[in-house]
């Protein structure tokens, strides 16, 4: 049985190793490697993506063709389009790897299979949820209220050891503003 | 039994008369008149609300004073300050009535104690979730990505005919734009 699915589910929710077994059996592992994509651009999403190792983003192209960054994702973290994932459409945005990634995928249908016969498991996405429903929210009030130096204090907070394993560029995409900006705040 | 909440939750989950009894005994059924605070800034956040009347916002002052609109609710939205909630930290937002309103206000206790009896209710906060957590990723992908026109044009889109019951100003704080700038996208 997977140590690394075991912890991350019983950090929320309390379940047998039998329900851990069939758990995993509806999760498909899958490796990708850097700059390769989980998802692309205008594509059916039929997956969400919990990361095990590496590090992955979720961006869109704007019409100028300059990139915007909305999440970053670090082993335990969850990553898809999930306007795409939950409503079935086609997807706005990109998801690639930074570096070598290894993820634990799950299906639509499975997912809804899986809350529908384990309880539990509803519990555990309904509070996954909802955290990343904050975090988006605190995202929002960062976007609208603060300046630059404050935005980049709350990444450092948010995503503490990323800074050494992300390029600048990327960082300054995530925060919306630019690469010389962004060597300001730094030094 | 109330129409309104019968309506609601059968929206999305099957539920018996006899649950939808007891679910709204779990409710309360609060009156705010207009500019009344269902939460104010730095107090405990305990309740989430249901909005059946009314207009109702969430917003933060930043430093200088200005108010930055995080959501707009109207009937059958939900709102609240959701990081305290969920977090049960103190609140960042302030949410006050724009119009009088009439919510249905569920506490922390007796939301979790619904979701472990009735687990259609369990499904049903997840489905809410996980929408509310798509409609903040459009928002952000807007703020980063998006022209002012642009913003305003999804802003109609996302509140249809909230137009017309809202003050420019509020709906300049909203996108994050001056009140002149929102007056040449209005003509």
């Amino acid at each position: 049985m997977s140590h690394f699915l075991q912890t991350h589910i019983r950090e929320i929710i309390s379940i047998s190793d039998d329900e851990l077994e069939m758990i995993q059996n509806l999760f498909d592992k899958k490796k990708f490697r850097k700059r390769q994509f989980l998802i692309q651009e205008n594509q059916p999403v039929n997956e969400i993506y919990l990361i095990e190792k590496g590090i992955v983003k979720s961006s869109t192209i704007d019409s100028t063709g300059k990139e915007h960054i909305l999440q970053f994702g670090a082993p335990h973290w969850w990553i898809s389009d999930f306007a795409a994932f939950f409503k079935q459409e086609i997807s706005s945005l990109a998801v690639d790897c930074i570096e070598d990634s290894e993820v634990y995928a799950i299906s639509y249908e499975n997912l809804n299979a899986l809350c529908l016969q384990l309880p539990a498991m509803e519990h555990f996405f309904r509070i996954k949820s909802n955290f990343g429903y904050v975090a988006l929210q605190q995202r929002i009030l960062s976007l609208m209220s603060k300046t630059a130096k404050e935005r980049y204090e709350d990444f450092v907070k948010q995503y503490p050891g990323f800074m050494d394993h992300l390029p600048k560029q990327l960082i300054a995409s995530y925060l919306g503003v630019s690469r010389e900006t962004l060597s300001r705040l730094y030094s």
